[in-house]
């Protein structure tokens, strides 16, 4: 495998693993001009990396907007929009977002938008945004209490996914991003899986390979199902619990993590596919054991799982009272558009808050 | 010719002419709802009209949005949004804009960035929008003093242009619309010129064919090459001239029509075509009289004119001191991406205020 690994699609070029920014940065020489655009975090922490990899960078514009999700909102956007108003761009003009999926979801949505549609490029600096967030075109902003409801499908020109960034990420953020790593593993690519058994996130050697693989695994799935229709919807393996989780806990407690929510999430997930694709008791054991040794188990009463499952309801497609989910037919193979019954979401639930093992 | 006119595209259809809301109101049945937008002229003027021809859509829900171009913003979109949030709308509903530019252009905007991408249909009532505005797939909203800053080229899934919604409209909006029609006339289609020659446009008899063929010129064009990069950029005939001379009415004097505007910046921009391309004095006189048979002339003090110019400049590419322009070769033929010399345009606003002929 060589590293960077370079990707060249009909619409969309990846360079994935350490030397990417150098390697590729000179393919943004077609673009009249370049604006940068970060969060306060991006810019303490990631700027002067990135200005020492690409000097040339330095002299272009940066668009500042504050982190986190909670300002990911048509606010921004119209801040995002001034500011390139202000900085006279064009749609010749290439926004270059550098940062986290906040950045890469609002920054795509902004220039999508701007002049009818000015191009971008994302730079994740997070393991969230390399493995997940910058592949795909999902852009948008939350709307009220409504998460991405406002936003496009439209594609960066390019995504580069350089891992000198992670020496910036708290142990959190990696293991937000790792939960996704661990879903692609199980989901439709095996070799990951044996790459990782056994390992805590902090304990994997070559992030390089991992990246390279996880954000193939991606991008394999977008290029065949961009607007999600199909295939894609098994990305969505551990989201139907995992994001009931991450609501319910916003409400009632401490916000949780992403990345716990969705360990959660896949563990109640992978127990409802043992349970209707009838997999062995070892194979579930084993799957559980890995995401245990990665994630803290959330903690809540479990007279509070119907609303768990109202809140299930509210998120997803229901037809009568089953709803849709994408499951594990084995470790390593995903499908979608499997009905389940409430009562078994409710039992996995409780398999849960029990912790115990299968076998 | 069938009336109406019935064409399929790859992406989009387009039903044109008497009868074509009942000819193909069934082709929406494959939408799981409807939801309708409008804006308070359209809900009194058109709303029982339309029912009356498709009565099943009495029951679709409605949402109204203040009328004018200085309400196409991003408030605007925000309420659409909203109302699409609390009508429960999915991304298998789909939005029907009936109304006039403003409606096409803001709810194309708002239903595609809806859920990532709701579909949406273009239901004309008005000649503007039936023969330009709703076919093309340029949406968007203007933001701060800039026309369509923020927007997208998306297409809709079909565009239903019935003429029986003209009966409602007032002088002024037939004029704005008829600037558009002869345009189409003089860049790419000798034989609607020929019809209408000579001709007040309230003394046009067959506005079927007219709309037909005008339409169709629109969308040979935008199939040909839909992101303007190419032959599109011949639809701005008329139009560089014609916009500063908007912006300037609306800054200093009383807004003038998009139509007369636009009228001006052909006679203008067809004495430029003549001087470049030498084609003679008969045919400029020829189609500067077709033109003032149809539109006042505009007054304003020539001045004004490096105003004008400058304001030109804002709005266009520009070149060192040159301009680009989409101008005539002859009567029925244009082209895009010629320079001009400001000379000669400030020329060509001297020559339109004096009201000479050429011969």
């Amino acid at each position: 495998m060589n590293v960077p690994f370079i990707l060249d699609t009909d619409t969309v070029w990846y360079a994935i693993g350490d030397g990417s920014l150098e390697k590729t940065i000179n393919r943004l020489n077609d673009y009249h001009r370049i604006i940068i655009l970060v969060d306060e975090n991006v810019e303490t922490y990631c700027l002067s990396v990135f200005f020492e990899l690409v000097p040339s960078m330095r002299e272009c514009d940066l668009i500042r907007v504050s982190s986190g999700e909670k300002n990911k909102n048509i606010s921004q956007s119209s801040y995002i929009w001034n500011e390139l108003t202000r900085l006279n761009a064009s749609r010749d003009t290439l926004l270059l977002n550098l940062g986290g999926g906040v950045i890469t979801d609002s920054g795509g949505f902004a220039a999508a938008t701007f002049k009818r549609g000015m191009r971008f490029v994302n730079v994740p600096t997070t393991l969230l945004g390399m493995v997940d967030a910058a592949i795909g075109g999902k852009t948008g902003v939350d709307f009220h209490d409504f998460k991405n409801q406002v936003g496009l499908f439209v594609d960066p020109v390019g995504v580069i996914i350089e891992p000198v960034f992670l020496k910036t990420l708290e142990h959190l953020q990696w293991q937000s991003g790792f939960a996704e790593v661990l879903k692609y593993a199980l989901i439709m690519d095996k070799d990951l899986w044996t790459k990782l058994e056994g390992r805590h996130f902090t304990e994997v050697e070559d992030w390089n390979r991992v990246i390279i693989k996880a954000a193939r695994d991606k991008i394999d799935i977008v290029r065949f199902d961009a607007s999600e229709r199909g295939v894609r919807k098994n990305l969505n393996f551990g989201h139907t619990v995992g994001h009931a989780l991450e609501s319910f806990f916003l409400k009632t407690h401490d916000a949780t993590t992403h990345g716990k929510a969705i360990a959660a999430g896949m563990i109640c997930e992978a127990w409802i596919s043992s349970k209707m694709f009838e997999f062995d008791c070892t194979q579930l054991d084993e799957i559980v054991t890995m995401i245990d040794k990665n994630f803290e188990r959330l903690s809540f009463d479990d007279s509070k799982i119907p609303l768990l499952i109202e809140l299930m309801h509210q998120d997803k497609k229901v037809r009568g009272n089953k709803m849709m989910f994408s499951l594990l037919r084995k470790l390593g193979k995903a499908t979608h558009d499997i009905e389940v019954e409430a009562q078994l979401i409710e039992d996995s639930l409780k398999y849960y808050l029990k912790s115990e093992k299968c076998n």
